[in-house]
């Protein structure tokens, strides 16, 4: 019996040695993506069926899951920044901070350059902004994550072969007094880069293209060149994250001998959740979780070489499932059509159509129209009085002083709207900034079982590095 | 190449079938301790070292670690009763009832009475009263948790091996109008039962018990029968939860060639949260994880036959780690002597001492002693104030009217004290109530890489009975 055991480990040995290396890497990190903004969306999936329970979205059901830790060198609850830092680099840092040790000096390179210096294609994508923190940490280094420009020229520097996001926040460095900046369009030419705007476009540069940015239409950057569209306001014509984890798998196949390492960020659950806004926050995960499956996809046809990992760089927002009540009523937000801020659109679009003087009724009308109130979601006495109020004092010829978050100013009404609507889907929200809860790890394909037992975020890019064998440098 | 593989997969096989059952079985459940709760103890105690991050506690350094759902049959949000049984028996039930299917009428077994059937030596036990609805959902079956007689009838008839907790709720059947109930002590003696009152009495008596109930002395019981003193409070005299657990592996250890289940739960983790104590919370959490120890000693000795399982019932008070700011100040709360309650009744002395006329300045001097307020806790105007305006309406000649938790009735300046201190700990709480967000799993042993995925509460038993062989039924 000790043989056969001592034949076996040995065996067992070997066989690990034969064990496949992870040649495609797919790494998304939903920012802003808690565990109750996961089981949330579940559950509300749930309710939307008509059922107490979840219905699971698709990478919650990975064979292998775990929680990670996420505080920073210097905050027990992290920015994106330092946030994004550990989770590209395996390094803690300051907040604020991207691709740069807590000193500010020392420049740490991210397991995406790893994976170029294997001679892997490589890819880093989100639905905000490509220079904002998530994204940067992957190829930049800067004490501030504000340096967006500076942030727009390290992603030439580090020459992935494809980036994805919005626009540039900053193209012409606004800070440059001298006017002696290169404009970042005009310096993707000369790095070897084609900008393609919007997926169709994608569609036909990419052949050509030897490195390409991936970018939203000029029409929409107008309209807010910091993010692409939520889910939930996606017109047709707005790129997706899917689009986006699409063209990427397609530009990086180009060469599949070199095997490939792709970031993709959700980037909008954060903002969402900034907004304390549960519909809208739900929708960017389910939308995240459509990148997944295109991602999924190519994982199907090369299981045994590609490694998907889903994970989160904090949580955003002190989001709560059940403010008392032993229920949950996640369904009623089903009736919620627009973000707040989609909300607050609309709402300055009947300012200008009536010349600031927009009627209660009209309101009303609005009100129903995206939120359901009145109609399918009853009101008591004090929500309409509380929404009436907003009105009365933002609508009656006064300017109406908006009310910020993180990422947005809102009309008071529509955040009035939102937080009414949440109350009733029996959600709650501690703060519009982070907190310091575990994220979510799931996993699953080439060395995803290295994926067990709770982790910090630190730990992520060391273990993808050892699955793909690339050298930690 | 083909052949070797073929060779190793059969020998994979055959491997797998030599792996060994789980023996021993410690299956512990935190009640009320969702993610933050475990994390906010690791960062509590980093906090306390002097460091941002976790220093971590034990169970949470297990190699299998995941998150499971909790919805009940009929709730978004579960109450203890159906998570119980959901953990028990693999069963999901209406919100309040235990050991029985949504019908009411079905009854359902647990994880312990398949152990029992198998021949192992079965212990189930707690840190509040053995009738509470964690601990009955493993022995009991009634529509209602409420039922605290009948359930301790059930619990002579399930006949396991070994109970502990602070006492019965209601030995003597209070709602028996005819007074023909049989006092639940008295049905010790002809059960088979002997019952030790605390650790000492356990030692003495352990060894003549065939069967044993293991319960806090009369006088801790005379104080409080509904459970053991916090942790935060606990006297050198005061059962704990680690001398249940000891005494437990002790007496079923009586015949180890049997085997043994044994459940542990750290049922005041709950009730810290229900009243929105973060340090009473922290030290509860940390107060299981000393009984994590105790078990894991025995693991140690036994690695090879011994499964540990640490999990939760649900989240309580929807509690949330930074309120905004992007950090957290969780060190303060070391100045936080005693519980809410604990204050309360320090308040209810200082009441008696001097008739109910107490000073601002002894009432101060004791917020001084047990909250470090104005000494090493600074306070603001306003919070001052706060402390003030309650002494005034409550310690003026005036009968206090008490704060009202799930577990408590408190002094509104024990209330105000701690939510003081809360704050500025940076910590959030959203209700009194429970919340639907994941629960933390952890596993080590044999058959711990069953718990790997994204679970559901009900499959925890499954896969425990899986890992031990018990049959399922």
């Amino acid at each position: 019996m000790k043989k056969l055991s001592l034949l076996l480990s040995f065996l067992l040995l070997v066989l690990s040695g034969y064990a496949q290396q992870a040649k495609y890497v797919f790494y998304f990190i939903g920012d802003g993506m808690g565990v109750n903004q996961v089981q949330g969306t579940e559950l509300y999936r749930g309710e939307l069926e008509g059922k107490i329970g979840i219905t699971p979205i698709w990478f919650t059901q990975f064979p292998y899951a775990t929680t990670a830790t996420t505080f920073s060198a210097t905050n027990g609850v992290t920015d994106s920044a330092a946030a994004g830092t550990a989770l590209a680099t395996g390094n803690k840092t300051q907040n604020g901070t991207i691709g740069m040790k807590q000193d500010l000096q020392t420049e740490v390179s991210s397991v995406a350059v790893w994976a170029k210096n294997k001679g892997c294609r490589v890819g880093v994508t989100t639905s905000v902004s490509v220079d904002h923190a998530t994204p940067a940490a992957f190829y930049a280094h800067d004490p501030s994550r504000g340096s967006y420009y500076k942030i727009g020229t390290d992603l030439y520097k580090a020459g992935f072969d494809f980036y994805a996001g919005s626009d540039f926040i900053d193209p012409n460095n606004k800070d440059n007094k001298d006017g002696n900046s290169e404009n970042l369009y005009t310096m993707a030419e000369k790095n070897g880069y084609t900008i393609a705007r919007g997926y169709k476009d994608y569609l036909k540069k990419c052949k050509k293209a030897d490195k390409m940015i991936l970018f939203q239409s000029e029409k929409a950057s107008e309209k807010d060149r910091t993010a692409i569209p939520y889910a939930i306001d996606r017109t047709k014509d707005d790129l997706t994250l899917a689009d986006i984890t699409r063209s990427a798998i397609n530009f990086l196949s180009k060469d599949l001998s070199k095997g490939f390492f792709l970031m993709v960020e959700g980037g909008k659950i954060d903002w969402a959740c900034h907004s304390n806004d549960a519909a809208t926050a739900f929708h960017e995960v389910a939308d995240m979780d459509e990148a997944v499956k295109v991602a999924y996809e190519f994982y199907s046809q090369h299981p045994d070489e590609t490694l998907i990992v889903v994970t989160a760089d904090h949580e955003t927002g002190g989001f709560v499932l059940g403010t008392g009540a032993y229920k949950l009523n996640l369904q009623v937000l089903k009736n919620q059509k627009v973000s707040e801020s989609g909300f607050t659109r609309i709402l300055n679009e009947l300012r200008k159509k009536y010349n600031n003087n927009v009627s209660w009724e009209k309101v009303q009308q609005a009100l129903k129209e995206n939120f359901g109130f009145w109609d399918k979601v009853k009101l008591n006495e004090k929500q309409e009085e509380r929404l009436l109020a907003k009105y009365n004092n933002t609508f009656k010829g006064k300017e109406a002083k908006l009310e910020k978050s993180e990422y947005a100013q809102d009309e008071p009404l529509a955040a009035e709207a939102k937080r009414i609507i949440d109350e009733i889907a029996l959600v709650g929200w501690t703060s519009g900034g982070h907190s310091a809860g575990y994220v979510p790890v799931f996993a699953i394909g080439a060395g995803a079982d290295l994926f067990q037992g709770r982790i910090d975020n630190t730990e992520i890019p060391i273990k993808i590095a050892k699955a793909a064998g690339y050298t930690a440098e």
